[in-house]
């Protein structure tokens, strides 16, 4: 039994969507991250940056595992599943997943902020990160144009990390017009029922209300 | 025998402090950012993000691989070292190097935009970056002042990714003072002979006419 705790964000439905794929027995803790419950003690306790999502192995001495990237990697080693062993397409799993880290999710967390969230409208910070999005969604559809996957033939957890962020492309302000490769395979990963299923835990409920609190958060958090 | 394509910057140094901590038999190929040798066609055949560190291996049919973070952990595996077998200290190995690659990387890096680069004055982003790196390095505070190293007693490739960011703190206009156990381990790894032969792989050799450039590029790239 894996105890998750997440919320309704592209870093969340990362492991969920995983967990899924996984057909994994797990319980979800839906955090609530306008209400601050990411910075209780008792959070803090389980990962001291005070991000979702976390998760805690019950079969495995309550081990405990925050940073999405991290938790990926410690699921398909104890699954088996989802990382190739051939050392070279590894290795690809590997690039095209630190990829999202590093690159896709952090500029379309800060398109997001600039575009969604922050109290002023700063048009060049929104541009940077906007145009910034579009050259690495460029980026992921030449290598999707002659690859089926992000890693070679097989579907890894690269895809599923990029996917639930790019699949995202329209809250972000950006297109993927023009992106056929791109549009391909994000078409392909919606067909999958592990996809439909776990970017559903938790439902996405998002108020003007919560915008506003995020709005307040964003510098702080 | 290993190509490294590289640069003076904390994501270059991360992979030359590794090679140097292993030993490793490199040539070191410094790439001009400013003139743009990581947009040609040789080097976007080798990574087509157009981005450094790249690096190919000679003696594994000249496997190549891009993304530092991956980088890090192929080097890591091939040569059995850095990156502990023992699975806890392992995942807690790849938590940290995440927490770099998805926290410390981008935020010092968007500091650096804003703080540095950026061709107008905007405060409201330049306080943002730099409020979210301080926040970032307390987190690496309080995880030390129980931790020797990051992952554990052990020194790890968490350690050298994250030390090649946050010892440019001062570069990011973001302060260290008070945070006593950020600066212990920061001396300490500066004490080592291969994190100080790493950093000098290329030298750096800012000229002002450099961030200049660096401006004009920022948002293009």
């Amino acid at each position: 039994m894996i105890d998750v705790y997440s919320s309704a964000t592209p870093n969340g439905y990362k492991v969920t969507v995983m967990l899924e794929e996984l057909g994994a027995d797990y319980t979800l803790h839906p955090i609530n991250l306008s209400a601050g419950e990411q910075k209780t003690p008792e959070f803090l306790a389980m990962n001291p940056n005070g991000r979702i999502p976390v998760i805690v192995d019950r079969s495995n001495n309550d081990f405990t595992v925050f940073e999405s990237g991290a938790i990926m990697i410690y699921l398909a080693e104890k699954f088996g599943q989802l990382y190739p062993e051939e050392p070279e397409t590894r290795s690809r799993t590997l690039q095209w997943l630190m990829f999202q880290m590093g690159g896709v999710g952090p500029m379309m967390g800060q398109a997001n902020v600039f575009h969604r969230y922050f109290p002023e409208k700063i048009q060049p910070a929104i541009d940077r990160y906007q145009n910034e999005c579009r050259r690495l969604f460029e980026v992921l559809d030449s290598r999707l144009a002659t690859s089926a996957y992000l890693a070679g033939d097989v579907y890894t957890i690269a895809d599923i990390a990029n996917w639930c962020w790019v699949r995202t492309y329209n809250w972000s302000g950006v297109s993927v017009d023009g992106l056929s490769h791109l549009q391909r395979w994000l078409d392909e990963l919606y067909q999958r029922p592990a996809c439909q299923r776990g970017i559903k835990q938790p439902e996405r409920n998002r108020t003007p209300d919560d915008i506003v609190k995020g709005a307040q958060n964003i510098v702080v958090r």
